[in-house]
């Protein structure tokens, strides 16, 4: 998508250096557009676990060029050590994330393909390109498939824009390109359809106000930030037409993990009849759970990250961090939610849309009936 | 209560100077504790305003004080005049507030049983202090009816703490003393049945955090801080047992607006079967209103409060306020919700524990029985 112009991914290979994966850091937005180089398997490492990268697709791909950067530093003698303890430290660094796990066995599946280490090298290459093609091609696909549904809510509205709330990021920073939530809305934009999308904070990380603000913003999509607490009021107002949300692991019968704070805007949108969304890609589906609030971990992050708020000093001009609670006060953090299917209107995934349950599912991704779920 | 081991209340007149009142500004908690003079009516009415002075009670608890200084500063020759333009000022300063016209309207209806200025002023002073001595009277008797709320759930916990979920700041800082949400909690306290509280931060001015966490902490009460969008999860898990809130306004029916967000924990409590309280004292009713979601005016305030965060700079230790967003973004900063009477499982009143219906409120306060709702 844009940036000031400019059409951009959010993660590529140095096309001079092509053992130098290039990302974005997501932490210097919405403030600083910066690039970073990863390296180094730590470099990886790192950029995921402190969020320079996040978000379902994006973890998935960062992860599969990891891999990629894992077999380029594998030392020959130990290669294929090497590689497994790359994947076992890839794997580990954000728990709730179902498309690390997926990108990561891709590889490892990939490379098994060839015996020789040079080969593999370049299996791991090509697949890495591959995670992040196609998680550009199902994320122009869920935008296909989810903007007749705004569409039809255009059509009753006698011009007037379609009101979308949506949490966190699940827009294009979160993926390679276009986004899972975002992508309906930008193939509005596209068609001429006027929407206003409600834009959640979504503490304690903001990354609504730093990156999905921004990027509606570099698209000229109409929006307003609002703080988490407000959907409810809006939708008891009628200031809300419809929800569209991403996810970060969906089960096979509908229940979906996402940012925290989800859930409560699933609650408030059923108990004022307004449809609540859940976009993906077939890679954030984890086939083997079924019930998401028992099976699907969640990961609980650095209590400071609620104590604290970082931004850019309104006098200085510089960034900064404050505390926001007496400095002896205890915190907990939990990083996601799990909305139950039978608050999810439809998912729409890049085969299409259908009901948050197991049958519409499997009619869906048949391959999946053969996986077995481990849980009842 | 205790601040640094010395009691306070949140208001009060200065001993040596009977027409200075003295506040607590909360604006600068939890990081100073600073004592603010309020000498005029634009003094109030700024204090009010701008939240050095704010929750339910202690609104209406500094109006009344104001219309003392209202009277004291009011010129001879347009006294009745003078009076009047400050009530309309001091009402004009917070829309949703009950407490607010409740005070003044007290203190207009008790300064016209006496003809002469020095009489009116000499009855001002005494209703501000009944009002401020009210107020803490009500809270207490609040305490003393929920904490059996909390002793019953603590009965089946085999002395696990009660896990208590509360938003924005309904505590002794909310009014003049005690608190109405958390008169249980201290009560509880006291009684030495343990609890634990789950304080959320509630955006976009941080009450819960900066208030809440302040004053829970100053009493010894074990809690914990969290975003605004961890309760639901929390629920899901069995991590709360009950919520306790206060409220700024309520209906006839029971319908109850609270700080934004408030709606979002009563949906979550109800789809887990929690018990969902609201705490208040009779100042807060208004029983000219029934359909609350309707009828009650909800403040918009300025979007700023949403565009920015303000707290003490983690490397300077001075205060400082931050930017969360890109510059332009546009932002919607509503105040308050409606929870629906349905979602409560009771109010917690001075004068006992009633659920949230028409007939059972009207039972606990048969005087409103003959004030007519303007609102079918």
């Amino acid at each position: 998508m844009n940036v000031n112009g400019k059409q951009y991914r959010t993660i590529w290979l140095d096309p001079d250096q092509p053992d130098v994966v290039r990302i974005i850091d997501q932490r210097a937005l919405p403030h600083e557009f910066t690039i970073m180089d990863l390296r180094t398997v730590e470099d990886v490492r790192r950029a995921i676990a402190d969020m320079a990268v996040r978000g379902a697709g994006l973890i998935g791909a960062t992860a599969a060029y990891g891999m990629y950067i894992a077999a380029l530093t594998a030392p020959e003698t130990t290669f294929e050590a090497s590689l497994r303890a790359s994947a076992a430290t890839l794997i580990a660094t954000r728990p709730t994330a179902a498309n690390l796990a997926w990108a990561v066995n891709r590889q490892l599946a990939a490379m098994e393909t060839a015996a020789d280490p040079a080969d593999k090298i370049a299996i791991a290459r090509q697949t890495a390109a591959a995670v992040a093609d196609e998680d550009t091609d199902f994320c122009r696909r869920i935008g296909l498939h989810g903007h007749p549904l705004i569409q039809a809510i255009s059509a009753k509205k006698n011009g007037a824009p379609v009101n979308i709330l949506t949490h966190c990021n699940a827009g294009w920073l979160a993926f390679v390109d276009y986004g899972s939530a975002t992508a309906p809305m930008y193939a509005a934009r596209a068609a001429g359809v006027p929407i206003h999308v409600w834009v959640d904070e979504t503490r304690p990380r903001n990354q609504g106000a730093s990156l999905t603000a921004w990027e509606l913003g570099q698209h000229g999509i109409s929006h307003e930030l609002i703080v988490d607490n407000a959907g409810g009021h809006l939708m008891q107002h009628g200031l809300v037409d419809m929800c569209i949300v991403g996810a970060d692991r969906v089960t096979r019968r509908g229940d979906a993990a996402n940012k925290i704070g989800t859930y409560l805007k699933a609650l408030a949108a059923r108990d004022n009849g307004i449809p609540f969304y859940i976009a993906l890609p077939s890679s954030t589906f984890d086939f083997a759970m079924r019930d998401g609030i028992v099976e699907i971990p969640v990961e609980e992050r650095d209590p400071e990250e609620v104590r604290t708020m970082t931004g850019r000093d309104t006098r200085t001009g510089q960034p900064a961090t404050i505390r926001i609670c007496p400095d002896t006060t205890p915190a907990r953090n939990v990083g996601f939610d799990v909305t139950p299917a039978r608050l999810i209107t439809a998912l729409i995934t890049e085969r299409g849309v259908c009901a948050a349950d197991e049958v519409s599912i499997l009619s869906l991704y048949p391959e999946a009936a053969r996986i077995t779920a481990d849980h009842p």
